[in-house]
């Protein structure tokens, strides 16, 4: 129950329209979608795939945010709007990530085993971006809308573009290839 | 009435593929995103909120489309296809503006108040791209697909890519950095 | 039937995650998608454009995947994820395709008649490009994330980026704008 009290205080503090808690419950996606991925991730531990992919894809038509019931989230994902979201069996979200409608955290289909990114702590990742293959992205970072995210990204920096680059590291403005 | 009319000569105008009044107001997610809007929009102005938010929410389930009831929207939108688009609270939308599917008017998350933009008459927004933020997009301006768009665009011009350069102005081609 | 075992085949080959056929039919919204489309084709092409076109909206609720029924689909297309795809009425796909969660095959308004894409055997879209207008996308190519393609891709190239560039011809890294 705490982890709901939790996630409910994540959504008032980031939404400027968020209003209370039970619209809240009501009216956000991302709610649910942290709700159906907590009963799918432990149907999968516990062996029952099939079933779990069920939750997962009931989950996705429902809120049309897709988690694998593999993919390991951390405390406070805040999702905002989330409509189009991927993110695959292999994912790593650490605490207080913020994640837009229409990120992807997929693979690159090079690699095998461990093929999708991990998110560290306090990284937002804005709508639209990208971030593809087995690579971390440090805490306190982030992702420019539409950006595409294919290698490690430093923390405390802002990343942009196609392939993205760093535009600001530790609150200075730069201009690194990745 | 005579709005739904409007709304479905525009339609007719638009997609070569339309045939006929009847099946663009059964096949047509965008009517549908709009009808809802327009009820969820009158409901948030009398003050139920929740209530409003929870048309908006129901919309987007049957729709795609997200639209904040908050948003102010002008006459014959045109939503093409539609899935994803997200409209924030602060929106303001011209008359005759297009939109294409999986298109964000939203906030940077920098702002308070009004955050998000205000589009133009006869503005064209194609497919994919974010515009971000309390800026405003000049009428008959046309945004290129992905486009990540961070600041004002002047009226008539084609801005494209991240972040949005102006590409085209007045119907001569340019290259000016926004 | 022949089809489907082809179509159930071809996801266990391309999905890690895929276990088997029974999952495989009730879990991936993309085989459920060109089911839809086969249905909504054939009505298409017996006249009944309406009916075609409600199958089609039925199965975009469903699976987030819209696809006009005039288009034109080979055979084993893959579709990963789905959400958010948008195939147009005059798009072409060859055999052996790969099509990633919101890629749009769409138009640019210049062109009447055919005005989408056609593309060809063996072509992999990543997840978020936009491929606009009636052109072609060579055999055995890759667009890459949020790339957008408005002119022939070549074959056996790696395209990416807004607007999109070679980046690889022939298994060699080049840089040759479209």
């Amino acid at each position: 129950m705490n982890a709901f009290k939790n996630i409910i205080d994540t959504y008032k503090l980031q939404d400027p329209a968020a209003t209370n808690a039970f619209s809240i419950i009501i009216n956000y996606p991302g709610i649910h979608a942290i709700f159906f991925h907590r009963i799918a991730h432990f149907i999968n531990k516990i062996g029952l795939k099939f079933l779990a992919r069920f939750v997962s894809q009931l989950s996705r038509f429902l809120t049309g945010i897709e988690i694998h019931p593999g993919a390991t989230i951390g405390k406070r994902l805040f999702i905002d709007h989330g409509n189009g979201i991927v993110i695959g069996e292999t994912a790593e979200i650490g605490d207080d990530v913020v994640i837009f409608h229409q990120v992807t955290l997929g693979g690159t289909g090079h690699d095998k085993g461990k093929r999708h990114p991990t998110i560290e702590n306090g990284v937002t990742i804005s709508t639209g971006a990208k971030v593809l293959g087995n690579i971390r992205i440090g805490s306190n970072s982030k992702i420019g809308a539409n950006a595409v995210v294919l290698k490690n990204v430093p923390k405390n920096s802002t990343v942009v573009g196609i392939p993205a680059k760093v535009v600001k590291l530790n609150g200075e403005k730069v201009n690194i290839s990745l």
